[in-house]
Parts: structure tokens; sequence; C-alpha cells
């Protein structure tokens, strides 16, 4: 799947994911309304909604970008009919030929760490006959519990072909309380970030990239610098570019000299692009039409930047 | 909810929460058989056998135990008829009147760590209406992000009266690689600690403990010793008794000198008693008997250690 996104993002030559991350304040009235007048104002209603919106965003965007990237509280918070939603969403992206990175930060002891894993990226056994449960092509996984929380998503990366992004450094204000904390001197961050590099020396792809990605935010290009070093394998998924303040300026860094080696992305800066003054013209009604229109304005800054 | 735990754990003497973590392996024969029969090997056939095994085994230990704690890793592995299966276990639980743990190790940015809490613990509004999700009375959080990550749950908390137990030092062989490393010479587990208790502050209940409890593995003994004292007005949620190794005489440093504070899980010692041989004149038939057996010696075994 390493190897897929790659040959994707240079074919589109955007080094971007989209997050499919619906609220009730960004799916546009005229579709939230529909179903409220069909089914009432319930979860159903707004899960079908969500079906809507995310299908309209995804046939707008699925050639100029290589990945999204639901992030899955947003479905979770409406219960079984959101997470049907979720469901939904990652198979019809699938069938449009997008990668879908299941942004789910999972993470646990080892036998638990394992059944997240055949949840979100491979396969459960019942007799002889086996069942993927939502078959996301990566997921993105928390590394508090270490090494044996994540290694069994490892054994399903590479036995199904699928890949995940270990938080390293995350986007938001308050990451570094316990990320950026000094061991021997070495800040908390570049140990998971060394660990990163290891786990994924197990893992390798054909392209020269490892299965086992990083998740570190826009917002800190610093942090991003020194992680680039120190994980030369790994893609890195950056959050925070856009809506949480990182600039096209901040990621250059990210990237390795082959050009590649990240992938960014944008949510609200691209989903709720509507909402902007920027693209107001296009009004609710044209909320699929801006998100493309901002995916390429963001393809453009990322480009001037490198 | 904190208060209701506390009452629940003095009216039946047992600090203990059972683990409804089902699998395959521990699922006795005749139930899955049952709906394989009926519905095929699918995921949908294991999802009703789970919802029966876990009905069977709540109605055993119902009147013995204040909490259970299903891990929703175990159900999201059959995808959507898994979940179902969850929201099902979930509510037939406090239906009779059992505390629900959801272990979901749940934790991001802000605003999704937002998305998360109302999923678990609150509701989300869809015009004026408001609608719970799986409405767990507390749920488990991952503090990897740091303060912002975990606001957004006190939030929830206070407002719809629930708790969390917030990930320090986990019972897993590997819990040290990151926990245990040293910040100015104090681990990082210990760092986490006392912002549980900071976090805590903002989330008092009435009875002398806050809502924000913490999750210390069973395995490590001399750690719980340590937090005890770093987290005074925090319950301890203690994962790793049984099955992982803990003993009874490992747990009493958990406890505060009230004899309260700490709950200590048992899963696959509890629900899976019928395969150990102890309990093998149950047979399969018996494997809620043979819970409610090993429950009452669970709580003996504590008792006599405190």
């Amino acid at each position: 799947m390493i190897d897929r996104l790659i040959e994707s993002i240079k074919k589109t030559g955007a080094p971007i994911v989209v997050g499919l991350d619906p609220t009730l304040k960004l799916i546009p009235p005229q579709i939230t309304e529909k179903y409220y007048k069909e089914m009432g104002k319930t979860p159903e209603a707004v899960a079908e909604a969500i079906v809507e919106y995310n299908k309209g965003l995804t046939d707008a965007i699925c050639d100029v970008v290589p990945a999204v990237k639901p992030q899955i509280a947003m479905y979770e918070a409406f219960g079984i009919p959101g997470l049907i939603a979720f469901d939904r969403t990652v198979k019809y992206c699938k069938e449009k030929g997008l990668i879908v990175i299941g942004d789910v930060k999972r993470g646990d002891i080892g036998s638990t760490s394992e059944a997240y894993a055949q949840a979100h990226l491979g396969h459960v056994t019942i007799g002889d006959q086996r069942f993927a449960a939502f078959d996301e092509d990566f997921a993105t996984v928390n590394p508090y519990l270490g090494s044996d929380g994540v290694k069994p998503f490892l054994k399903v990366c590479n036995e199904d072909k699928k890949g995940i992004f270990v938080l390293v450094k995350t986007s938001n204000p308050s990451s570094g309380e316990f990320q950026d904390r000094e061991i021997d001197g070495i800040p908390l961050y570049r140990l998971v970030g060394e660990k990163v590099a290891e786990w994924g020396e197990e893992a390798m792809g054909e392209n020269g990239y490892s299965r086992v990605g990083a998740v570190v935010g826009a917002t800190y290009p610093e942090q991003g610098k020194v992680l680039r070093r120190v994980m030369p394998k790994s893609f890195i998924l950056v959050p925070g570019y856009g809506a949480q303040g990182g600039k096209g300026a901040d990621l250059v860094h990210f990237f390795n000299k082959d050009g590649l080696g990240a992938i960014i992305n944008s949510s609200r800066g691209i989903i709720g692009a509507y909402q902007q003054e920027r693209y107001a013209s296009y009004g609710p009604e044209g909320y699929a039409a801006a998100a493309r229109d901002a995916v390429l304005d963001m393809k453009e800054d990322i480009r001037s930047s490198l």
C-alpha cells in the first residue's frame, strides 16, 4: 500500500490527503435538511447526510489527490448510524480509486492491538472464512504502550500489505506537554521517531519506504526537520496545515530529497472551503467544486514552497 | 458516576470490574454453534453469540460486582455487527445495574477528543434534541497528546456526571519503553500521574474522589505504590490481575487507607474461567456459574491480601 501511495502521489503530483471529518457545522444545509425532512432530526438522518456530503467531495477530488483520511471520531459521535456512514465512506472512496487512511489512533496491549489491527487493516477468521471489517488501507496508531502495542499492527501490515502512521509529534498546542520532554537530552518525540524507524525495518515496501509512517504536525516545522532525518524511510503524515495554522513554507523539511516522504493533510480547509471568503462564490450548493478548487490551491502552495 | 462506583464497591464489598472481552476462543461452543446454524459463519452470527455470552455472564455476576469493562477492540474486529453487540452489551449491563467502563483508549487533538467524549460519555445535539451514542459511564483515555486531548473529556465528565481513566502505567511488558523513561529523574508515568491529579481537581465528585482516574497495571506494583501517593484523589483501574500475571498480594499498594481508590480488572480469568482446570467441572454449559465462582474467589483473594 505504501508503494501504491507513492505511485499515486507521483501520478497526481499532489502529496495531499483530504480529511473527511464531517461535522454538522460543515455539511451544507441543503443536504441535512433533505434527510431531516425524510427521517426526522435523528442520528440516522445525519449519517445519510454525511454519506452524501462525502460522496460529493470524493467525486470532486478523486482525480486530483491520492488519498483521503476520515477521522472516525466524527462518525463515532453519531453511534452505530455514524459508524455505518464511516464504513460506507471507506468503501466508496476505495471504489473511486482513493487510498484511505483511517484516522483511528488506536493502540492497546498486544492482544487488544491485534483486534484493532484486524478491525481496521486486516480480517477476522470465522470457521474457514475471512471477513474484513473496516478494511482501510492505512491506520493511525498511538505509541504510548510501546512496541508490543504496535507490533500486532506490523504483522497485519506485512500480511495484508497495509500501512500505519504512528503518532510521533502531534499538531495540537499541548503536544509538547509529554512529547517534548527530554530524556537524557533527547525529546520523547525523537525516541518515538527512532522506534518508528526501527519498526519500519521489519515492514519495508518495494520502493524504499517502510509500511510504518509517522504523524508529525505541520505546526512544528523544526521538529519535522529533526524527525525527517531520524526516520529517513518513513512517510510522514502531516496534519495541521490550513485551519490549524500550518503554511506551505513550513512543509519543506518534511520531505526527502527525492521529493517524497510526506503527505500533507487538510480537513476543514478543503471540505469546508465553501464557508471561506475566498471560495464563498460557490455557495453551499457548490461545496464540492469549492473543495476541488481549494485542493488545487493547496497543491500550488506546496509546489511553490518546495 | 465516581460516587455511584464508590457506593457500589462498598455495597458489594468487591473492588472488582469484570472485563467483557469476548473472543471466539472464549465463547462456549454451544452458543456459537447455535448462531452459526441459524445465520451461517458470519460476523452477524458471532455478534449474536457475543451478546448471548455477555448476557449470561452479566446475569451471573451483576449482584456481586459493581462494574464491567467491555474492551471495544474485541467488538470492533467484527465491524458494524460487532459494534452493535458492544452497544447492546453496554445497554444490557446498565439495565442490570452495573457501571460500565468503556475500554476505548481514545484520545486525539481537542476538537476530535470532543467528538470521542460525545460518542462514549456524552451526547450530540441534532436540532434541539440530544442523542447519546454509546453512553458508557466511564471511558479509558490515552494521554499522549497532552492536556488539550484530555480536557474535552473533563468537560463532558462534569456536564454528564461521567468519568475517565487515563492511561498512566499500562500492564503490558513493553509499557516501560516510553512510560518509564526518566525526565529530570522523574519517569514519564509519574509526570502523567501528576497531570491526572491536576486534571482531577477540575472534576471532583462528592465523596472526595475525582472523576479522573488512572490506569496502572497490577504487573507493576512498585510503580503503583508511587502513583497511589501522586494521585491521592484518583481511582486507579488496575488491569493485569490473573491472566497477565498480577496477584492479590501485588494489589495492596494500589488502595488508599480508606480501603478505596482502586478497582481491579480481570477479563479472561473470569469470563473464560470454565476453561481453567480449577473450574473445569462447570463445563462450557456452566460458563456463567464458573465466572461467578471465579469472581467470588477473586474477591476473597483481594480481601485476604489487603
